[in-house]
């Protein structure tokens, strides 16, 4: 396989041309020239055939949603996009797929202003690595380290759908109450999952730290507290829902909600001061869900004014 | 597989830290200090098992690899290595091999000061995508499009080497000659290669192009004249051979010299007010092999004095 011609014919003219990419594909490295004052965030990020994705995803579908949970990653430091590399491992070379997969990374890549500026191509298993690289202002970063005592706990948009979407296609999902435009919506939301790259660098300087909820909100707010030494108590009737997800059984949607991954939405902290200009300038955007206590691990209060810790607890629990 | 803490776990501390990591693994994006008034040179490449390495290939040697091959791409370019990331797919946690792999790794990233950043783990057929990231001086850089009539064509150290000891290996090689020094002398150079680093920061300034040998001498030299437009005449007589390979059959080893990859090598382009600085710093280093010239391809002058194209002659005519 001509690693070197499959790049370039391709993708090489198919993203975004930015100035300041001195050097694109086609030489031993890219050259790239950084942004005065800012820091470079990067990220990878490997997707798998029948790990993270069934072998009959639409090539174009699969393009886009690699990149996506690349740009995903920038959005939880609230950076701009900038460069991205590819690394892709093809079974053989199939020219109807690879047109496709790339039309399906560019159509994303060009809405957020991001140039392919490098890859390799090898022989094997498909398996797809992408590193995405942006800008951060140097002055304003989101940790996970910083989370404080006091901070309330946000996240965008709705939770649970791509998992509802997933447990849809294996037919573990009860949607006798769902009808086509509803299950549309969902296989969107796990095939084209939207990155929030606008609103991760509009929340620079207001909130503290995010994450993008990439494997389900516990496992990823576990981060941000592991890291910060600090525990949350949730208000589960505050979980935001899509109008889909309110039609299925209310356990299983909040199962779905806590627990299962791939919306990558973003979970952010926002200390004290900053409560009150989130709330007004998210507003039907964000929604706040919790707060940051000294507790060891994720608690919620129970129909009856009990304490009960949802670290450990499992989907079943809830949606059973 | 909790990709968090294996990436934390083996690799986190193996690695030099450098100041210009702001933060490093742990986060959504590792955030890195660009050097200023320098280029970012950045470059991937994938290694599959069954491809690029054999099965039962020593994991320390593998993760020693694995990082080369990237270094070596920043050597071409005259880059210093800052950092780098890595992407890895295991068929299972073994932690024997993730130890010795990663030590393999962190020996050659100690060595240039090259520090890992951030990483993703997923579960999958064995499979290495390591991204490399350097400063180059935005004033002095070498491009493959740079190489113009009259220019000298050389290489560094020796070349054939990997390529011998993979036929080696295979049991393709006639090594009667070679005795159990040689033969560890030529595993070493396959899986153990060494990356011009320093070599391709003084060539700055010097060389106008230059390029790493991984595919062979004129697979590699080709991109250089295609990008370039220019065609090249080599001197045989002039290829730079290891004492091991001096005592195998001369025309095969000429053939590995052109054909095999591996090497590691730098090929580079010096135009003529540099010829007498090159000789003079480089001396023992580095050989002339050749001159670019505006021939369509590549060429050598047999001893009937007749000019033959080596552009699409295949191993086997040398080997033979």
């Amino acid at each position: 396989m001509n690693e070197f011609s499959l790049i370039q014919k391709y993708f090489e003219q198919l993203t975004t041309q930015r100035d300041d990419v001195e050097l694109g594909i086609g030489d031993d490295c890219a050259l790239l020239i950084p942004l005065p004052n800012h820091a470079i965030a990067v990220s990878i990020d490997t997707l798998v055939e029948g790990i993270h994705f069934f072998a009959d995803v639409a090539p174009e579908n699969l393009g886009y949603k690699s990149l996506a949970v690349g740009l995903s990653d920038l959005a939880a430091m609230g950076a701009q996009p900038a460069w991205f590399t590819l690394a892709l491992t093809l079974p053989e070379v199939n020219d109807t797929w690879l047109k496709k997969f790339s039309q399906g990374l560019a159509k994303l890549a060009n809405e957020h202003n991001i140039q392919l500026v490098g890859g390799d191509t090898t022989e094997g298993p498909l398996t797809i690595s992408i590193q995405v690289h942006g800008f951060v202002d140097q002055t304003k970063t989101m940790r996970r380290s910083n989370a404080k005592l006091g901070d309330m706990i946000y996240v965008s948009g709705t939770l649970g759908d791509a998992g509802a979407a997933l447990q849809q296609k294996l037919q573990q999902l009860n949607d006798d109450k769902l009808n086509s435009d509803d299950i549309r919506y969902l296989q969107q939301r796990l095939e084209q999952p939207t990155a929030q790259i606008a609103l991760g660098q509009q929340l620079l300087g207001l909130a503290t730290s995010a994450i993008d909820i990439s494997d389900g909100l516990l496992v990823d707010l576990e981060h941000i507290l592991d890291r910060s030494n600090v525990g949350a108590r949730l208000n589960l009737d505050n979980l935001p829902l899509s109008k889909a997800l309110t039609k299925i059984n209310h356990k299983v949607a909040l199962a779905l909600a806590l627990h299962s991954g791939d919306d990558y939405e973003l979970c952010f902290i926002v200390p004290p001061q900053h409560y009150a200009e989130i709330e007004k300038r998210f507003k039907g955007q964000v929604t706040r869900i919790g707060m940051i206590t000294d507790d060891d691990g994720i608690y919620y209060i129970d129909d009856n004014d009990k304490l009960i810790e949802l670290t450990g607890i499992g989907y079943e629990h809830f949606a059973n």
